[in-house]
């Protein structure tokens, strides 16, 4: 048996997916082990996954489970276009700015980015590079990726996204959503996975799982199935074809048949709240200057800039990343396992570090 | 919690990926979990792996752990290779007729195949397609691929492999394992790992976990770090990289860190030779007619042909793939986790189908 | 003005393509030159140029013209295929042999070939790869092409196209012709093109004029809409797109608008079949030993096997290529501007190394 | 023959591209015909072009020459990267917004770009996205990519691409420069072309011809043979190579071993000079109103805005291109063959459209 290299007990803001793997998850897939299932999806579990999925998205959809998030970026938006195509999305995307051109290199999909200081992509930022369709020289716009909720903790409301689709679908565009943390966005806007997606427009989801408490899976979810196309051989040839493909479809039936996952997301943005309301309260009193919050805090991610070598002292205890160096800013991610105690003693962190000199 | 679907026990012999997880491997990724490490590989048992690697490959060597097989060839065989280069396999290479293209598609490799009847290359059969280097029209041969154990469950000699990396560097041309099988050839041969790795002139490996018992999780294993470039950015590009790595890493070492692999390999080996060896009785005893030995059995795989028809009715009880269904040929894959019963009740199921008319 | 730098009175016999233009193309070209033209195909030139490709193969034919064969076969096959499709050819067709791996590596196909010694593909030949639809793990064979006149300087009769072509059809595949020698097919055929193609069940075609005596150009040409895709987009993306297109479409006007693509077609054939004829009669007459045929001459290429050595002493004087040097086999290629004097010194160069001792 | 379907004496402003071939250089192409040659490049006419580019560029520079810009850009900067490298251009480039996503799709790059409103980078641009090296999650910033005269008309001086140069190699990263209209350049800038591009530290260059009256013909420049690898394999699988090569080197020479190519591309530049002069002279006359230059004028092109409606007044007489439609902006190029009296025409044209209401 492996022994046990690493403190169980330390944690820190770095990331949602430093986070282990939840309890109930490593139980479900004990519960899928043993004996023989057919590799590749042909399994008892994998079937019951495409009902899990169609109890919220809705029947119909669509399921492909993969290994990472890149990887269902990539998959997703390759099965939605053509050769030729190109997607619109924000700048600071993940599949623009994480996953080392992957969608451009493996996909063969060019990018036509668009700045979006909150993460946020709207009819009229698309509109900066949705044009040019038939002109053989440019890359067409033919999908519009979003991130729900975005690289910088920030959420589409429901009538946002609607929005976006029905801008997307008139000019003959299709609507991409990067839902790594999708339970985040689910949970903070208090309403069904598919009030937001399938029912907005939606039509091809990338559906995380990992940040979410999963030991890996996440899973390529085609709400359109009309918009979508080869993802059974898209999937393997692109290596994202798990061979004991049960275990992934049992980790994700764990999170998605009860509420696990409404549980974990609801935690980790509780605990993004308690620290920036901790903090809000500390900047009104007085008690800490320099701080300042550089987007709205509205799932499981904090931003915000501190003074000059602010940062680099708070981590000699705490883990997190600079987000824009250059701006002084952070990025502070809450998880699933993230407690009360582990807020407290970062604002108290914090609170040392920023008290105003007497 | 998921309940459990499926038989837990019900096997087969369809592929050793049928098979589900080794219980030492669960507790190892339970284990690992809980607090948070740095994602993607920056972690304590990803430290730790490196070591159990060196010791079982030799110092320097570098490991790169990755979600699944055709992943470890692609990215491996990518940091091998320029633009330009090709690959020479046998025909009946799992890069060449199972991975949907992805060596070509997403490596942007080009194969020459050369048929091999036993799965095994040699330096003659290298020889058919080692040439035209510096000719523009031709895709470049730089490197060789062998599969040990082969895709036809057969063995390369520890003096195989040499001369055939001898033959391939005298070339100029690098030598890639696909080592999906690895713990099988390595049993079966009785030696360390090295010796027909490292030691015999293989430059980069893909290791094999997830045919002995893994959840999931490969690595490319750089023997000769001098022959392949950029690992660390072509696994992230190629979305093989996993950002809860310690959890395949913490997989890898219960496999590796004691006896695990060869304990799983051992085993699948002899439940092979049982199989094997119950059938060659029966045929010498004339108790059954009509099956032949299409392959030597060496390591955990059995090739037969069967008279007509025989393999469907064998099928209504008995898990197993047709290899070659134009020759009636099928195959036989035993597990970890195949037991004497298992292979007993089989024989007994080909005997009755088989035994000869009164 | 550039001096004369070559020998313009030297011939031989390594390529069709180390010809020079036809003079009556150069006229096109600078007929066509002279004032502004749309760049990229909107010009006068490129709209004749349809009616042209219209009035050989049928009205709807679309017409791409691009610039080298290897570009005509990419851009056409990728306008055929899913992702995910692969291509069954000859193993000795141009695309799998000379093309440095294009296909695979900028079309991101993959190529299921098939040893065919005459290089002409057959319904049972294909049926060595036409199988594995739906199978995930196996790229999909959804083309057939087949070039005409071959590699290998054969030919398919119309019968044959027909037969290939509803054999694909009927299993869901396409069918691709390159024909970067079709003007030698139908010169040989003595039959107009849409015999052997539109009208035998051809969905896309490479059109080649480079090797009929054009500077260069070769098209495109869809046969079948309904079998292509995106062409437009594919063949600038393919970096396919020259923008003075004028003139290619000039070339290929002077090409194929009279009969010159005919007089020069069959020139090269009737060239061809003199070298032959030639060496034939001195085979039965005992003037020449060692000699053999190594394929029928059907077009304008004659391939044949010299005792060890002569091939070499042959090259001190003319050019041409060993085709395979390990059976001493060589390929003699005529072309449009070979001239009977050319033949008549070859073959007596020929008689003078192969005299019978006497 | 091909009829002349076109009139000869029209002209206009769209494009250097919409231009024909100069009459030196179809005469170079007649000079290099008849007679066989060996195709691909081993023709006398390619070794001849090889003392001319090292004439100009200095000795041990490698000349390819392939078919287009597109094409050279694409094969040069492939050359240049490993396959994880991405390229920082302006988001004004070619490379970025002409190619269809060719450098993507089919180079494997990622590309940085950045607003440049002159279409020039400058170190503090190129800062903007050179970062994070070594970081797996970001595509690796190893190139810079700047076009010289831009795709704005303005040009580099030489101390600013040493400047570039500089930077980027203090950094490690090469220097790419697409030359499409270097000649231009060398004849704005007054100075030799290696002032600015190999002795200012360029590494691979694009130099372009067609652009300048060749018929088609550009060439990847290897300035640093150590920046550069494979471009003989790169060319040919980028389907690049054109096989009757000596015209395309025949055209080069031409261009480039008398001055036709400072000829040439001096009087466009004094025809766009003088569409800028005379418009400047209405402008201060007051005998036009609402026309505004938005950038310099320093090469061939004169960018410039007006009020709504009169660009497509203008177009009923005069061709050209909107650059941005949305702020009512037009690019007027001149080429070889622009007259003064097709200058003064359309200044006339312009005048009639813009003259003060009485």
């Amino acid at each position: 048996m492996t022994d046990i290299l690493h403190d169980p007990n330390s944690r820190g803001f770095a990331s949602d997916n430093y986070a282990g793997v939840h309890p109930e998850v490593l139980e479900a897939i004990a519960s899928a082990n043993g004996g023989h299932q057919t590799a590749y999806g042909a399994d008892v579990y994998t079937t019951r996954l495409r009902e899990v999925f169609a109890s919220h998205f809705g029947d119909g959809v669509q399921v492909f489970p993969v290994f990472n998030g890149t990887g269902a970026n990539v998959v997703g938006l390759q099965s939605m276009l053509p050769r030729w195509g190109a997607v619109i999305s924000a700048s600071s995307a993940h599949i623009n700015v994480d996953e080392n051109g992957a969608p451009e290199r493996v996909g063969g999909m060019k990018l036509l980015t668009v700045d979006a200081p909150d993460g946020k992509l709207t009819p009229e930022l698309i509109d900066q590079e949705a044009w040019g369709w038939g002109d053989e020289h440019r890359a067409q716009p033919l999908v519009v990726s979003i991130t729900q909720s975005t690289e910088l903790g920030t959420l589409y409301s429901v009538d946002e996204v609607k929005a976006i689709a029905r801008h997307a679908h008139r000019h003959g565009m299709k609507l991409h959503m990067d839902g790594a943390r999708l339970s985040n966005a689910a949970a903070a806007l208090g309403v069904p996975f598919r009030d937001f997606t399938t029912d907005a427009g939606v039509d091809v989801l990338s559906f995380g799982g990992t940040k979410n408490g999963l030991l890996f899976g996440e899973a390529v979810v085609v709400l359109n199935p009309a918009a979508s196309d080869g993802l059974i051989f898209l999937r393997k040839l692109n290596m994202q074809l798990a061979s004991k493909l049960r275990f992934v479809s049992a980790q994700l039936i764990a999170l998605l048949e009860g509420d696990l996952w409404l549980r974990s997301a609801s935690h980790a943005n509780a605990m993004a709240a308690r620290l920036r309301s901790s903090l809000d309260d500390l900047v009104s009193e007085g008690a800490i200057t320099g701080l300042e919050f550089s987007q709205p805090t509205q799932s499981n991610a904090v931003f915000a800039t501190l003074p000059p070598g602010v940062a680099d002292r708070l981590r000699e205890q705490f883990r997190f990343y600079d987000w824009d160096a250059a701006k002084n800013e952070v990025r502070w991610m809450a998880s699933f396992d993230t407690t009360e105690a582990d807020i407290d003693a970062f604002v108290a962190g914090i609170r040392a570090e920023l008290a105003p000199i007497a």
